[in-house]
């Protein structure tokens, strides 16, 4: 029963099985394979102590080692990956990712989004990946938010600098 | 002029043209392509002010998926890209990486890489991928920094926890 215990618990981390996941109240659905998409950046939120990852589709990886992000291209989707910190055991000094929070998108679709700066919003709680929102009035929370960012076309992501590829 | 300047400075965002980069003092290259690997984890060194983005390649994110990391796999590779800790301008309270410091690989060879654990240490510096160290000695550096996670596999890092890819 212990040795059980642990190993339900030694396979529980990195990834959680999911089965069929819920679209969002406004329709959206969550996009296939975003856990495989290329890194555009990361961030440490001291204020509400969690880590998170950036990453896009290739439209939008496309435009970010282009430059070409003001604004992004249409059927860009940027999708953002949330964890708690935590403290890495044997480097006390590295905050680290933890407990899974939530993933939440934004998908460029200039005219279908028209009402929210062109971006359309959806967010996934938890490993259960449970869509946030009582209702499709969810998206002016996430669009008050990106308010400050109206000018870097609502999005607060820019995009890390890295070497560029060897061909 | 100005308005050439400004471009310059505009373009060098998110990847910078490398052309041909050195091999490590050790004799290792630099991987190929590791910008579009998948994501295993994040970290913020709060010691060093330094932000990191953990990537693997396939054999090494197939791993982590499948809790097969006691030892990680032959051919496993774990890059670490690493910044220097900046704050987003619309979110002070966001530490976002800022100037590319280096890149950093361990591959994972049994035989070849015996007396380090398993593991070939490779670093490139900067946006230039200056390769790390006078000689091929600079691994008993790397090797020395990793002795605390002996017991994990001379690996500091722990795969992120993350939904499983829908099918």
């Amino acid at each position: 029963m212990k040795k059980t215990l642990i190993m339900m618990i030694f396979c529980s981390s990195f990834i959680v099985s999911a089965n069929e996941v819920k679209p969002a109240p406004n329709g959206i659905t969550l996009p296939k394979g975003y856990q495989g998409w290329q890194v555009i950046s990361s961030s440490h939120r001291v204020d509400n102590h969690s880590l998170r990852v950036i990453l896009g589709n290739d439209i939008a990886i496309n435009a970010a080692q282009n430059n070409n992000t003001k604004p992004w291209p249409e059927g860009s989707i940027l999708a953002k990956l949330v964890w708690k910190e935590g403290k890495l055991p044997n480097w006390q000094q590295a905050i680290v990712p933890e407990e899974f929070i939530h993933s939440e998108f934004m998908i460029k679709d200039s005219k279908k989004y028209s009402k929210t700066g062109g971006w359309g919003f959806a967010r996934w709680l938890g490993l259960e990946q449970k869509p946030y929102g009582q209702n499709e009035n969810f998206v002016q929370e996430c669009f008050g938010c990106h308010t400050p960012v109206k000018n870097n076309d609502w999005v607060y992501t820019i995009p890390s600098i890295l070497p560029k590829p060897s061909k």
